[in-house]
């Protein structure tokens, strides 16, 4: 079995939503724990433009306080989501640049401005440049699964999407699943509608809990031979450009589920727990995830 | 594909960890609801004790209720963990009896107060007095994923109980997660061995959210060919005499699924999604579910 990858997107995707600003030093802080956890890949913030989402404004300085110190072990990545945002990220030290386009014409136009089609085009041009900078690139197909304004999303027009990543030489692919619509059956369909185009591709996966099937989606995601999981602590997010979000899969819950197949035992689970409290702690509510209201995880779940 | 059996359990595992005790009008009109919704078994109460579980001491009067009128399309189950507990399901028109046994010694034990190894042997033998009544019998093997005071069970242990099940002549069998512990590739595994052991085995699971898994092993329980699904509306439950209990996989989470993949479309979503609505009203706080949170389904959901 292929080793499992963790990319916490939690300061990302997790944070987006939330309408009171987090500090820079508590965001720095939380990024500072998922990366003493052990995690592998954490997206540390979004290049948009600070009036559409306030939150993500330090998105740069973020990074240059990160990369200011050794961090080996962990990867952190940034999303982008046209030409100036990866200008910015060149400039502040993103190391691995996430971006896509939304397979939802309606959310594509929410999310960029654009249609699908030339989201797409200009999208992978951009990868292109940071390709040739050096940089990791994982290209993603938001709202892959289905969309709150447009409904079901034809597989067709998924692996279209897909197969233009390819064609331009890109080998991680990830299918985000931005409005929480994924179902496990349609989750192995498709990723394996994926692997057949590119036995070397590399997938990841990224699901929504608006409807309470992240986990299932996860699992079969892992049946399927996905190697690379975007989870958010406390289970935390939502795209503010969709039509009813709901939070990602809990980082400490996945982790959880690893550990009880013996997968990844070297990622801190108490220390995922532990801040997904303290995350809680910070806005003051209950966050949806799992493990961290349960308690003291059982010593056989860790086996 | 075999038929999907929804057995909705919120009236008595859903409610036996409230410390409020709901008026029994108020349950009765729920489990009508239930009963219009289209569900196929509904679990009416438990017969314990009702100094021990407070919540379950009306559940003679509410199977007199129930079965004075005509419910055509739906089963009446109530849960029976000894024999004065058969006497009053007998007694009171009980048309299904769910019983069974611990196989952690020390839930057993909080449970029953008997071994795993007594309470088996007398609730089989209880079993066959139902049986020998005309009654439909379900026999189930609790904590069978994990235990919180035990840990881990072993495999063996399980498929022991299930044996004598299976030797006394009983068909319908089911494997309870009481305590939340299971995971995925453990429910693929125990169910194949139980199917194993007799072709013409119908099983049921029933899965618990203390560490998020539990739509995740209700999706790899029908992948392996289970049948009959536990659910509890809004995601309530828990066992109170268990250490450390989360609620039930939500029958509306359950049902939505089941629409995703064009199963069971005479089930009435909507109902369901109203009915966890009014029951979270009726304790005044949020309940685990997702869709009854999520507001309306979409379109493209149900196909």
């Amino acid at each position: 079995m292929k080793r499992i990858v963790v990319h916490e997107v939690g300061p990302r995707d997790g944070l987006q939503m939330e309408k009171e600003t987090v500090p820079i030093d508590t965001k720095e802080a939380w990024i500072r724990e998922v990366i003493r956890a052990g995690v592998d890949i954490v997206q540390v913030g979004s290049f948009v433009h600070p009036e559409k989402v306030p939150q993500m404004a330090d998105t740069d300085e973020l990074f240059r306080r990160l990369t200011a110190t050794p961090h080996a072990g962990v990867i952190l990545s940034g999303l982008v989501l046209n030409e100036k945002g990866l200008e910015r990220g060149l400039a502040c030290g993103v190391e691995m640049f996430c971006m896509g386009a939304s397979a939802s014409d309606a959310h594509s136009r929410k999310n960029s401005g654009m249609s699908t089609e030339e989201a797409t085009r200009r999208i992978v041009a951009a990868a292109e440049t940071a390709r040739a900078e050096g940089k990791r690139v994982q290209l993603s197909v938001q709202s892959a699964f289905g969309c709150g304004f447009e409904g079901r999303i034809s597989s067709e027009r998924v692996l279209g999407m897909v197969r233009t990543y390819l064609d331009a030489g890109f080998r991680q692919i990830s299918l985000a699943d931005t409005a929480g619509h994924a179902h496990p059956s349609q989750v192995e369909e498709l990723f394996g509608a994926v692997m057949k185009l590119a036995p070397d591709v590399e997938c990841t996966c990224h699901f929504h809990n608006t409807y309470g099937l992240g986990m299932a989606n996860v699992y079969a995601a892992m049946r399927m031979g996905v190697t690379h999981f975007e989870t958010s602590f406390g289970g935390l997010g939502g795209c503010p450009f969709t039509k009813v979000a709901a939070g990602n899969v809990a980082t400490e819950d996945f982790v959880f589920a690893l550990h009880r197949q013996s997968l990844r035992p070297d990622i801190d689970l108490a220390r995922l727990i532990a801040l997904a409290r303290q995350v809680a702690h910070h806005f003051g509510r209950e966050l949806p995830g799992y493990v961290q209201k349960t308690g003291p995880v059982p010593s056989m779940g860790v086996a």
